[in-house]
């Protein structure tokens, strides 16, 4: 157990009440009324360094968090911001990390409607976002014979935080990440799928929680996986911010339709099993090449 | 204007949406379906020392927050915990906030249903709260005439914070401070208010943030005010966590009575005029003890 889910497993003493649906361990809380809350937090020096300009800065705290929101089929409706800034403040900063953060908000149609901002030894950012699900979607939902699909391409931040020289769509997929919220909402709302979540922590790690969650196994087809040639960039790094999702094989060509109409290319990468391991066949899982927490080479 | 405000007015570019009835300026971001939210992130060597236990810590990160929703009359629904916490990580502290934490979260009868951990040089804890209001009541609706009363009495945390041998009540003022939500809740649901807000920056600040938002000013009898001796302590240090709030004059028997009901005390001590400044009769404010931003002594 790593050591964030130790502090998790600590402070997952969520009572269900009459107002709250799904407490801590998904990408998001659900209230009864279908409302999904979410925040996350970056630090700097352990979430970005000087790969990130201010303004990828203030994009990218919006795009992990309403990341979160798609995964879950909510539509985002308002943000706070909590900051630590180091004082005497750096109004240059500042003022870039606004613009890329309401570049963002707008991109994502997100109002900011309130926050703190203190003083503090090291920038410290938290989001937190809200939005509405009328058929919120958990990782604890997936069924043996699902298939599994992701969005997009996978290990494209890797290669932009990796490599010496980043081709500009690495770089991209790194500092300004468009998680596909629309499409995760859309999926939901066509009650398709079965279990959703975002891709942050690689697909190694994030397909094990969906599977933990949902009790069952999985079998991966690596050829299936679009993305870097690299195995490890591909399964291994995380911060791709595309969508894992489930559906049964009688759903395959809705969901194939869905993702034309919506100009989200996705890919079935394989299926869920009845308990066992998660496998990828004919190969072994590439080892973690960055974790959050302890902070590894980052 | 401190740097704290410029940073606020920065990020004021809140949108006013069909979902959004109150943005960035008040003690929460207030919903149109009567959802109120708010944040506070509190930085270890900035916000709390040595004084405070880790306990302590857990259990103010929920006071200082539910104090901002029972000042606009929402009941504390639902609470989301952001930690950044150093790695390797200290079991024992992070087990100690818990146990306060949670006291809090109990006392307030607040679920905790989701959050994030991540990894930071400096512990910084975000607590986001939301809670539901009737009738939210606001900073910016007090009217000329109305009387001026606060809850409890002022000037014990800095007591707590200054004296180098502070009594149990002033210790436990600091560290365990018990806003009345419940009261705050009952005075909005009553009509009775006009305008409210809690203490947290001292009577001399958050006076003048309640009447320039009002478009009013004040006259005080620092005579009424309950607390300590040293006006300093009494006015211009804040973390008292205590009801300041407005009604007309012809409220004053209902007033008292839902005082008297709910056991908790209230003193008037003054009352809003037209316009004019903020004024102490009889005194100068004394000056400010204590800043959030840039960090002062602490």
């Amino acid at each position: 157990m790593t050591q964030e889910k130790a502090v998790i497993a600590l402070f997952d003493r969520s009572r269900k009440t009459n107002d709250v649906q799904v407490g801590i361990g998904d990408d998001g809380a659900v209230l009864r009324d279908g409302t999904v809350l979410t925040v996350d937090t970056m630090v700097e020096g352990v979430h970005w360094d000087d790969k990130l300009t201010p303004e990828d800065v203030g994009w990218k705290l919006v795009a992990v968090n309403v990341s979160d929101l798609g995964a879950m089929g909510a539509k985002p409706a308002w943000a706070l911001l909590a900051m630590a800034l180091p004082s005497p403040l750096d109004m240059t900063w500042t003022e870039r990390f606004r613009e890329g953060l309401f570049e963002a908000l707008n991109f994502y149609d997100l109002p900011l409607i309130g926050g703190d901002t203190v003083s503090g030894p090291t920038r410290t950012l938290t989001l937190t976002v809200g939005g509405k699900a009328a058929h919120p979607v958990l990782r604890s939902t997936g069924k043996p014979g699902d298939d599994v699909y992701i969005t997009g391409e996978l290990g494209l931040a890797a290669a932009g935080f990796l490599d010496p020289a980043p081709t500009p769509a690495a770089r991209a997929a790194l500092c300004r990440p468009t998680p596909p919220v629309r499409f995760g909402v859309a999926l939901a709302e066509s009650g398709l799928v079965t279990a959703m979540m975002d891709l942050s922590d690689g697909l190694r790690e994030d397909l094990a929680t969906l599977c933990r969650a949902s009790s069952v196994g999985a079998e991966i087809d690596p050829a299936q996986v679009p993305g870097a040639a690299d195995l490890a960039h591909r399964f291994s790094f995380g911060e791709d911010y595309q969508l894992l999702f489930t559906a049964p094989p009688d759903a395959r060509s809705a969901v194939e339709s869905l993702s034309r109409s919506q100009a989200v290319p996705i890919a079935r990468i394989g299926r869920l099993t009845a308990g066992g391991p998660v496998r990828l066949l004919g190969a072994s899982w590439p080892a973690p090449l960055y974790t959050h927490f302890p902070p590894g080479p980052r």
